[in-house]
């Protein structure tokens, strides 16, 4: 039995330390333009992947990229300026070629305390992603940072 | 009969002019950032509105708003900074209460020559909206602004 | 010898919690993007006043804005993408007309350890702004909202 | 009398096509977000490069970065949504080490003919720049790239 067939997806949902609305996030009906929501979820697999112990920014200077390939949304109810979001984010899928994340988007308390619910939630959603080189060529994660692949996999375990 | 069912969908396509990628749009990656597609999608269904001879703009200003309730995205191949890219855009749903818009954005050749072929397709993607009013309430476009609900039908026709 | 009078200008320094330098402000240089500064130092105004027991978003909830009259930046090292970042500003002119920021956007250690020397000075700048009501019409902030006005001054004391 | 001090500045202006205004481009005040100008700069100097005979892209392409190292804007009047914007953009100094350009925003006629007048005056500001290696080490143009250098200088006489 391989480690890999060890690897329970979806994995547990992680989240972003909370952070405020900015006021250029904000557009004319008085809520958050909805493009920015993709920016937050990367926000939220950033954070994902370092309370999982790795760092993309390493992972771009050792040349693997992961750029998205796809991304659905959906819009249930907006955020306005000086919210306080959290962005939840989990692993769907993660194999040697490709990586789904799925995001949940909450406004939480306006006291941030630690001890308020999970939230309202105000939009959900995925990116697909493949694993590729700086000429932007898929390649196998587990043959070009075999190490990583492994750590990551154990992580997930 | 009503004038309603002779409406055919999917509408024909509608293309902005050609516009230049800005430094800005562009990552560290050196391609556009995912998120961007969403604002040139906008730019491509208020064109195509403009097309059909009407104003998104005032039809905000007569109180009447089209928020994003679900996007999707497949991204084939990516943009750069200063490439030249137009966006089509058509409508696959128009009724009293939902809209779908359908795009493709599209990297014309550098000399955005006329003659030019329709360029390679980078990006595709639909997102759903509905009417609502200021207060983000649903309405019905064929109750709360009736000639603006047949104009558009009657170009859509 | 009015109250006015004694407001101490330039204010002490506020600072924002720190935050991470996200994917989408990084550009195909692999740094900020210039414009996102501007954003930043629009945080660090909201954080200063929410320190002084302000809320920028009620503020204009009751129908007074801040827009922005003039900027000037200095930009003296890059951030660059998960970089984290802290925004300190200050008030050199607070007056019924008229406010002036003044802003230091600094990289933090990556630890964020509370106990971190104040970072590397990255960017400076300020923003002018005038008090005007809905119609972007000035007013003078000691007779629209004479409260406000007393508890920002005395604030500043 | 060498060929560059034949160079006369500031330069005439050059002009970008007009544009609409994005609707992500627009904040809750209803008009554009500040820090977008920055961005709209800089579509005026890769414009007025290109009028010049010049592409900024192929400049970065051989290694010749010009990143901003200060920034002026006053906001007179404010853009809208939709609006039909020009940028206007000329050459202030032009030197193997720096480059500092001057800009006014302005806002076109709704029809955007070409007999329009110049339109009205909404933003003006500068930025200043270094000319940089990858490494960001400030170059000597002259030296790095001399016959880009007696191009641009050529064209500006």
């Amino acid at each position: 039995m391989s480690d890999k067939s060890k690897v329970v997806l979806p994995s547990a949902w992680f989240a972003t330390d909370p952070f405020r609305v900015r006021y250029q996030e904000s557009d004319q009906m008085g809520v958050v333009y909805h493009a920015n929501y993709l920016s937050w979820f990367e926000s939220g697999r950033t954070e994902m992947l370092r309370k999982l112990g790795f760092d993309y920014r390493s992972l771009e200077e050792q040349g693997v990229l992961l750029p998205v390939t796809e991304a659905n949304l959906q819009f249930k109810s907006p955020a306005r300026y000086d919210d306080l979001i959290a962005v939840h984010a989990r692993l769907a899928v993660f194999s040697p070629l490709r990586v789904v994340y799925e995001y949940e988007v909450r406004r939480m308390r306006q006291d941030g305390n630690e001890d308020s619910p999970a939230g309202q939630p105000l939009v959900t959603g995925s990116t697909s992603h493949v694993w590729v080189n700086r000429d932007f060529k898929p390649v196998r994660l587990d043959r070009v940072l075999p190490e990583l692949y492994g750590a990551i996999t154990g992580a997930l375990r």
